[in-house]
Parts: C-alpha cells; sequence; structure tokens
C-alpha cells in the first residue's frame, strides 16, 4: 500500500490540480449523487491522488481522514460506485460525483448516509417570513 | 457583528452539537441540494451557531473560512435558499440541506456552483471494467 499523499501529487492532470482549493489537510469534499434518482448519497474526501483515480479508473476512491489511507467504495461491501461524471465546483473545494450505485451507499446499511439523523426542518419559520 | 466561534457554541441544541464530527477548524460540510429538481447546488461551510441559525430562521447561513464570519445566502445578492430540510449524516461530519432556491445558486451566476468546471466523466472505462 502506497503512503497516503495529500495534496498535490505527482498524477493528477495539473490543469485539474491548479483549480483545486484544498483544505489544511490537503483535502476536497467529494459529494456523491446518485446518478440515477438524484439522491445525495454520501460527503467522502480526497486528495488529489484519489481524484486522479476516480476519473481514471470509474471506481469511485476516496481519502480517509481517520484511517490515513485511500479507500475504494464497495471494495470490501461490494456496494460499489461506478461514476458517471466528476464536476469541480466554482471555487475548487468541492466535486460533485454522479454515479451508478450498487446496493446501500451507507455502511449502516441505509441507501443514503443522510438517512440517518434527520434534523428539524424549519418549515414553519420559513412560511412566517417568506 | 459577532465575533465568529467555530466549534460547540451555546446556541445548537446539545443533543445534535454531540453528533458532530468537526473538522480541525470547527466545521462540517453542508451540501445544498434543491428540493424541487434534485440538483445538488453548492457546498458551504457550518459551525455549530450556523447550522443552529439554518435549522431555526428557515434561511440557509454558513460560515466563510475566507471572511471568517458568518453569511446567510441570498443577504446581498437576493438569490435567497429557503430550508425545506437538514439531514445529518451517519459520521457526523456533513449536512445536507434541502433549499427553494430563488435564482441562481452559484456567484457566477451558473445555476449550481458544480455548472463551472465540469471535469472528465471516466464513463468508457467504466464500460469495459463493468
Amino acid at each position: 500500500m502506497p503512503a497516503p499523499r495529500t495534496g498535490p501529487a505527482g498524477d493528477l492532470d495539473p490543469a485539474i490540480a491548479a483549480l483545486l482549493k484544498r483544505d489544511d489537510a490537503g483535502l476536497v469534499a467529494a459529494v456523491v449523487q446518485d446518478a440515477t434518482d438524484g439522491r445525495v448519497l454520501m460527503v467522502g474526501w480526497m486528495d488529489d491522488e484519489a481524484l486522479h483515480r476516480t476519473l481514471t479508473t470509474g471506481r469511485a476512491t476516496y481519502y480517509s481522514r481517520s484511517r490515513r489511507d485511500y479507500w475504494v467504495k464497495g471494495e470490501s461491501s461490494g456496494n460499489r460506485q461506478w461514476v458517471r461524471s466528476v464536476s469541480l465546483d466554482c471555487d475548487g473545494d468541492a466535486v460533485l460525483v454522479q454515479v451508478e450505485q450498487e446496493g446501500p451507499a451507507c455502511h449502516t446499511g441505509a441507501a443514503s448516509c443522510f438517512d440517518t439523523h434527520p434534523l428539524a426542518p424549519a418549515t414553519q419559520v420559513v412560511e412566517v417570513d417568506r
């Protein structure tokens, strides 16, 4: 297993690397959206190398901040993500990865990682203010 | 203008604050999705106070890492975001904010901040691998 690298690394297209605005750990946020139904599935983190692998292998690849290593989604669970498109945002600190998701995206077994903790919506306040 | 606060602050529901896994700057990623058409609009950042304001005012409120202050989306541009739901992800480091978006979400005038830099999709590799 190669040593984790954060920040600019050798393999990512330099034109893309130049657009990235990495955080102090050298990472950008990766928002993962189901290409079929538009559901937001999870947020992962990518350094230059993880983004390079995501763009060139067609399998969504992240950098784990806790384990300090790369992981390919579904490598152990089988719940793989097949990359359909990748877009960088206007200020370069986040990418949107649209995928075909096999099985549930969340390690809890939920379809989306955002299914686990719904917080109170502010609907009523919105109606009053508007 | 109050001094910026990152990390646990007084006003956020302690039960929610206890679930947050903040980064070194005290922030979580906020993924903003159009509640109407499912488009991912932008990624912002929230500390406890920004999340509290988002949940209680019905207007999406972020913490600017560059300006080190709070900002309410649309306060100057008029392109306001009315909060429809907020969900925390399984590991507590990201929230999904579903909004009704007035006008374009991106400061460039694009509908989404992810419209500006499409990166190469890996579609062909996916087809070969699958």
